[in-house]
């Protein structure tokens, strides 16, 4: 966890002991059996430590609610142990959600209650005119327009409307539309989003800036990625794998100030499991026109890449809550592969940008402690 | 070339077209045969480029003077064509090379003359008190004590004494050590090195930080350089090859606060000739100790990195000798693989440094340009 | 080039420069040109040696006629400088072929004309009743039956007509169908296809079998190629790519006796040109379940590659024909991806297969000559 | 267990579950410990196959004597738990070894027993007259001459002695030098070595073939071998590593028929433990002098590709010595780096000679039963 090094001790953030889990889902299966899948398949996990946690685990079964897959595409549907819901409103759903966020902070007695999304990945939203205004939205609601909305667009809002800081770690677009964050705004919630990024994005935001450093040119990055999850086996859908191509894939504009020939390959190698692997090839041209190439070679576990982002996430979107932050939180630019309302996306540079913000907040406690 | 983008318009940098070449060589081979083998074994350059350059070429081959290998090690003492001069002092040579500095300047009619190091890198030289403290190198030229000097210290003291700026892009510790920047400082003479950042070591500079940025734990960086030019030829010796990588390895424990297990091997294979290729393997550690690994291949013609770098670094010093900047010029940190006097080894934070400079000297010449 | 090595020298094959060329392209461009181009984008070629044969290639050019894309798909079409004919039948189409491979004969004074389809890669062909029966065949070319053909077809039957020992070096599979193949055999000329095996193909047929010596279970085989010649371009249509992966994908279950998971991937990227990269993927299983990794990287370029194994393909099928063999050539699987009426797919059995038939030629050889 | 594969059904092997295991060692530690090290470390051994085990583990460490490191230099004595002795000479610390060999045998009323030389790389023996001489070695052993023997020598000379099949799974020289050999066949005890082929010089010998079979010009073929386990730690010693490099990068030449510029790297990296990763780079030349590349990357646990090797060539050897074989057995040469007494390298034909072997047992068996 980054929020464990020296830069954000002096920050007051939760302590990881006193965070308490739960969730939705919409499939069945046991948190243990899946972990202990993983553990098996790819030995990503020491099992010692998963015996452990055994007793937490099953006990935190209890507290995963049976989720919703609301128009999130038939790859999802596939998956889901439940049948979809036709037999309440859009708004029905809505007020479910914000109950069961209400009962869990009120029987584990906690202050704060933040939602992330770590859902699949949906089929890209067509944005319309009521995802940038939040009355025209409200409309869509009021009318069960279903055209409107996906599973992430009912969680995002329940979580807005009940006050909890909510982070889209998905590439779903549905989640985190201009209504919804002007939602957030008016609410005084802080919100961020979309799509951690853990692997061959991240070597990518940490490795293009040396090609400007350098004044030379790419000419074609091609990324190759192949993984065996349930998030491979959900994006082995052209629908849903396009969402993610799309965080993947723009960055590169964005670092580098010109659009090189670029590709995005995401493959499901059912063997690989949560081993996600990544070849790319950047091919550059130097001096006279010489053209020379870097490659490399990602082989990371995705679930446990994403964890400690996860934690962090959690902890400093309580701190902005507690320090009154409302809307987009552009510090945290660094853990995503489309930050919101940032056009940053060399990875130091976002990094700068998060330590700004904790030597900042950090000054700001000092005073406030001094002052009382 | 990095000063030919827009940070560094402003500048009133020499232009590339102003600029006159000459040099010293301990071999006598003509500066095209060589550049054909290169376009012939390499294909880097192409022919055409060649051609029409040949003639610049041959002119310029009687600007190059016989160099000297005093005290430099027998790997390039074998590489040389004219035999080390035992007949003459140190003194006498440095003064030899001033003579050529001068000469050179009054027959072009040059405003300014800057030396760069590009010759074979030089067995380490064991520094001493005479290396620290100017007053005692001067007694040791008297005395003619070969121990401590090698052919880059009389380049680097003929070149300071000359009032010429001095940028050693070689790892030989010989040239700019303590003594020797004291009198650059002294004669307000810039000066700058060691050794040139072209390819597997600005990767490593460009990704280390990305470790740090997540907290993940870096175990092992293992790197493997395979190159067969008459560098790759020098460096096989092992005497040579150690200072290569002192100024390779020691970055990393610089950038990321630990030092984890690390090698760089730098291996000759003729047949890949000034073609580098490089394999470096990332060992790491995430969330719950698992071991994940990154590794990059990296192919680079080093001499078509080499020479934007060097043209880079003659405009550049030569600007900072116009602005009066005397000593080491730190703003050129990101050029180098161990920058003198700087401790930042991370390539995007060095590369601000040196936007830092472009801006400021940029507003400085407006303000003098606005005066006049 | 494999027949200038030691077991094929006593095989009397026709010497490389007895061999006159001339073709038919639907593209206009000079060859001259191509080549140049090749050797300023991917320097794969030496300038000098282009220059030495550029008089050859000029006269070259003279007997390159204009071609026929027939049915070949959009992907060609857009590339012919020539609209497809509909002016003239199928038959008329054969006759003109026909004509100009008589002519050829005659106008160089050769004793043989060896075809081979080199043209780009057509959309595989739907193959029906008539493309395993010689009559039904014919009768479809009388009523001039388009989907039964495409240009592959064309060429590939007027070839055999004229008694023309004829190479599919492509995957196109409207070139060597069963009634093609019989045809072949009653006309007593030799054929052989289909697609030569130049690059990652090579390497799996030559690492495939690796698992089985060691009973190493192979789980999963993904390849990723890039490109971006030609080839590549036309590759980019899926119709066009799906006869290249059929040939590609098929021999690793030929070779292990089991379809792991696999797949392959072929991108087109400009600025690689001809210069074909390959990564692959090898997941295998090991004792007590341990799973474990092969990858390659293969960089080659294509057209280099392929060049000498079409100059041995047409030696060897002159030397088949003089030695009266009819039909399928399975002793030249070894230069095949998919290999017509071959199941052996190891590269080290095929070449042993070669082996053997230039040993057993080499030996009718020297006793004929004996006898003579 | 290429063992359990069709081919060697019907050759009446040993059953895996009829095998009893015992040894020697320098080290004390426990086998569960190690085990559960390498469990977690690689997490290569599912950690529930291991607990299923253990007690048959703890039960088999009664079998484990305290083994010789006599002669085996600074690397490995400095890893032994127990000092090498001096109070015994040769023919003594022989004659134990012979006890020990035969207690075994009669405690667990074994039918044969194989010996299987696993320990850690000695330096390389200087292999005199003596070692060619049956006669000559005896008298070394008589006068007690350290200075003709290793440990390897010892158990080697003790197990043909006793009758035992011996195999040499190590590159050490020290164990099957030509006079041993000769001892083999008089004593009718089968034997065979050197090195077992278990990661890169396995896809070696699989890949090099393959350039002969294009007549592709291999220009420089380099290895760089890290590893992080015992045998990676005794290999950082020079002078054990020589050893190691020597039976790695002879075979090469052997395949190719020349001997392509080649360096074989083998590094300590702790992190990596029993994950032996490889890197190779081959440099070849095709068409016209173009220059091409192929690279592999092989991430392997290197005691869980050995493990089934053993289990094979015990099965194999216990067969030989029944069928009456003495001396070296030619047809496991696809087991070792560097087979004995076998000029083929290439692994598929390797392959082609056990196949071969395996189908004659199993024909001889045959006939032999029908006549019983």
């Amino acid at each position: 966890m980054i929020t464990e090094t020296d830069p954000f001790k002096g920050l007051g953030l939760v302590g990881v002991d006193a965070l308490e889990f739960g969730g939705c889902d919409v499939r069945k299966g046991s948190l243990c059996e899946t972990a202990h899948h993983l553990a098996r398949e790819t030995r990503a996990i020491d099992v010692h430590i998963l015996e452990e946690i055994e007793d937490d685990l099953t006990l935190l079964e209890q507290d995963i609610q049976t989720g919703t897959a609301r128009n999130c595409g038939e790859a999802i549907e596939r998956l889901a142990d439940c049948p979809v819901r036709c037999d309440v409103s859009i708004r029905e759903e809505i007020l479910e959600i914000r109950e069961n966020l209400h009962r869990f902070r009120e029987e584990k007695e906690l202050t704060e209650v933040v939602v992330v999304n770590l859902a699949s990945t949906e089929p890209p939203l067509d944005l319309q005119y009521c995802h940038g205004d939040p009355v025209a939205f409200e409309a869509c609601l009021d009318k069960n327009d279903l055209s409107a909305v996906r599973a992430s667009t009912l969680y995002a809002y329940a979580a807005i409307q009940e006050g909890c800081p909510y982070i889209n770690f998905t590439p779903s677009n549905a989640a985190l539309f201009p209504a919804m964050i002007k939602l957030a705004e008016k609410n005084n919630v802080p919100v961020m989003g979309n799509d951690g990024k853990t692997g061959e994005t991240l070597v990518k935001s940490a490795l293009a800036p040396m090609f400007t450093c350098r004044n030379l040119d790419v000419l074609s990055w091609e990324g190759f990625n192949i993984l065996g999850n349930m998030d491979g086996q959900v994006l082995d859908d052209p629908k849903n794998k396009e969402s993610k191509i799309r965080t993947k894939d723009h960055l590169l504009g964005k670092i580098l100030g010109y659009s090189p020939h670029s590709r995005v390959r995401i493959d499901y190698v059912p063997s690989l499991d949560d081993q996600k692997t990544a070849w790319d090839f950047i091919h550059f041209k130097g001096f006279l026109g010489a053209k020379m190439s870097l490659q490399f070679i990602w082989q990371g576990y995705d679930s446990l890449l994403a964890a400690p982002l996860i934690l962090d996430l959690v902890r400093l979107a309580e701190l902005a809550k507690r320090r009154g932050d409302a809307g987009l939180m552009p510090h945290l630019a660094s853990f995503f592969k489309a930050p919101l309302g940032v056009d940053e996306h060399a990875l130091f540079e976002q990094y700068q940008m998060l330590l700004g913000y904790a030597s900042q907040a950090t000054g700001d406690r000092r005073r406030l402690q001094r002052v009382v």
